[in-house]
């Protein structure tokens, strides 16, 4: 059983669901879209995560009577309210970029349909899930585009929240990363966990040599075995003495990563070890990882960086009402008009324009009449059109397609292709504008 | 019931143990220490939080059947292990830096000690909640501090992982916040929480002057009504015509806010409504609460900079072994021998300096013999010192006096008399080195 999500909000959503419900606006049909107003300086895309789990913690978005009850000694809403929040569940419905996509400034990864009142209570937990899990996954996925094929390992866990950790490890993996050191992410989400020994281990022993024999003895020879606890040369004849040459991997995780994988490769290849690979840890981020390309090194283990989303640790993306019922029952788009903060009103849809070899040219935001862009597919005439929103949630049913380790292997896959799609240079890591334009393609009424 | 969070661990932690088991090393007695090597850039003192979490999530760290089967189905470590963590609670001992202590580089705010094998488990959830909820309360104490005796409220859970946001606000109320919009943490820490509407609510109604006259209604006029939807000065009419001038607040999100409050303080008080106050939100930080301290504003809503740890999402905690037993049953120090990442080795106390204003000078570290540093307490010659540890766990009893809304609350206390001891200019906001020096007290054997 896990506990119900569905404190996990603003309080002001909550008086306004009570304020909506007594004037009888709350049961006005409204559209909220999420988008973001720009990326993080610098960056030339973002990456859609957090999907499955949003799914997920929706499924549980319950008002039980642990809740209820809270809410009524606080008296933070009328009985009104409570009696609305204790029938509660999402009956709407969601569409949006499906979990491991590209996106770009304005880009409407998801939108949510339904009641004023079904709809604003999901704000926080929205964004909450979407905001965190795409700043990692955006900043994984340049490090693992700058790995090219060296495999990512995900070990920031320390470095974040303990649940934001589990998080950061899946998203991690739906933008490259090939396995985490998190074991409750390889518990919930089937994802790959790595893991061997610390400086501790070492530390624990009377020497080195007996830390290294009681590791393989315990966890067989092709473990890892960190060799920079004293002397980095030392710590490889020691690995070698304890292991063989059949030794699966070393570690380093400090001092001049390059020179010393540099220096521990000749050593390793002269006494025989050459399949023993090396990993190298020690606050890696993306420019880290491109900067030890030609470094002898077999994987990468990223912490920090990760989890924090190398500098831009958070998304800006908003849950802004763009469009609603009014008192004729016609739906109608609205934005407010502050002219730091811009909105624009009505339903969205979106595609990725292609060029003739399957690059992206634009990012396309399809706007008109709610009936016409809640229907819009590309036609005949669109080829070069990828429409990007898929049904998430359908009237209340979730899709089972988006959540559990399937999502996750699914987001994966759908992540390097929709990153391959980026024009070329896209992946370059030095500072520059969004890959691609955003566009307006306008429908008649 | 709360999920365990006993896997909410890196993978080496439990293959370290099997291998120690395996090799008798696991029963060896250890102490770990949490420290950070430095600041976040410019920070001149940082603040310790989520101690009173850490021991929530200690009194549920069991390995249950599921964790234990899933371990077991995966291969991760033998059945000796499994057997192991069976039965396994944690029965050492933990002193550390009150929960809203300001610390400083090398201050050694958690000191855990035990068997190898339980201490060693615990390194990813002491991290975990000690680096985000220390990120957000060191952020929070500054802004806090730059808004003097103006409140200032939590809300950014959107900004953050959705459990992370939980902890932000319990962090931000012991680093001086009022309140939050987090209604799961008013539930589980009994903060006071807030919040009224969102511009959707004004543009779910047909025009402003009935959003703001059916919130009124609902929640009566000391509530806040939010007006910058479309144009503040007609805003603030409509907001006055719909509660007359009893209204409660009124919050500014968007453009200029000091000139903003300005404009509104003067049509407010023309108005007759001298009693209504002012919120002003929008991308907020400690500078900008500064930069505001002469325009007429009541309160500062922040979100996005404190759940992010203001430029500083994580502290650099490390929980390293700095002392354990030797074969010969005696306990030593020990370091790894890194340059980058220098350990001090030994188990250290800690003390705060005070000049006879009892403003701190000094942050002491006590290092010396095992047994001499862990019953050291100043003596009658050392007046000016103000011993920092204090007992959170022993031998595997939990101080109750940490934990839950009481916890939070003294926690509060404490940090406002930590901080109002640090030597004066050490609150300034401009970028400098940590407010005093780290300096070490050796005892003799």
């Amino acid at each position: 059983m896990r506990p119900s999500p569905a404190l996990l909000t603003d309080r002001y959503e909550l008086t306004m669901l009570q304020a909506a419900l007594a004037d009888g606006t709350a049961h006005r049909r409204c559209v909220f879209e999420v988008f973001t107003r720009r990326l993080p300086p610098g960056r030339r895309y973002g990456v859609v995560a957090g999907t499955g789990r949003l799914l997920e913690a929706l499924a549980d978005f319950r008002f039980g009577s642990a809740e209820l009850d809270w809410l009524a000694d606080e008296g933070v809403v009328d009985d009104r309210t409570l009696a609305y929040l204790a029938d509660y569940r999402f009956t709407g419905s969601m569409v949006g970029y499906a979990e491991g996509e590209v996106f770009f400034p304005s880009s409407p990864v998801l939108v949510a349909e339904g009641t004023f009142a079904e709809t604003v209570l999901l704000e926080t937990l929205v964004l909450s899930v979407l905001n965190y899990d795409s700043a990692v996954a955006s900043a994984a996925s340049r490090m693992s585009s700058a790995a090219v094929d060296r495999p990512c390992l995900e070990m920031g866990s320390r470095r974040a929240h303990e649940e934001a950790a589990v998080a950061a490890a899946r998203a991690a993996v739906v933008a490259g990363f090939s396995a985490t050191s998190n074991l409750e992410a390889g518990r919930r989400y089937g994802l790959t966990t790595i893991g061997t020994a610390a400086h501790a281990f070492t530390l624990l022993h009377d020497d080195e040599q007996e830390a290294f024999a009681a590791q393989v003895s315990s966890l067989g020879a092709d473990t890892t075995l960190l060799v920079d606890t004293y002397d980095v040369r030392r710590g490889v004849e020691r690995a070698l003495a304890a292991a063989g040459t059949g030794l699966g991997a070393v570690r380093l995780d400090s001092g001049d990563l390059g020179g010393l994988a540099a220096d521990v490769r000749h050593q390793l290849d002269a006494a025989g070890a050459t399949g023993t690979k090396i990993v190298v840890t020690s606050d890696l981020d993306e420019f880290a990882i491109a900067a030890l390309a030609v470094a002898p090194v077999d994987a990468y283990g990223v912490g920090t960086s990760l989890v924090t989303g190398s500098g831009a640790p958070t998304c800006g993306m908003v849950y802004k009402l763009v469009a609603r019922e009014g008192a004729d029952g016609e739906m109608r788009g609205v934005a407010k008009a502050s002219r730091d903060k811009t909105s624009v009103g009505g339903r969205k849809s979106a595609a990725r324009r292609l060029d003739a070899d399957a690059r992206a040219v634009a990012e396309v935001l399809v706007g008109g009449p709610d009936e016409r862009v809640r229907s819009w597919r590309p036609g005949p005439d669109d080829g070069t059109l990828r429409a990007l929103h898929v049904p998430l949630v359908t009237e209340g049913t979730i899709d089972p397609q988006w959540v559990g380790a399937d999502g996750v292997r699914a987001a994966a896959r759908r992540h390097r292709a929709s990153r391959d799609e980026l024009p070329r240079g896209a992946r370059r890591l030095s500072a520059d504008e969004a890959a691609v334009p955003t566009v307006t393609l306008a429908l008649q009424g």
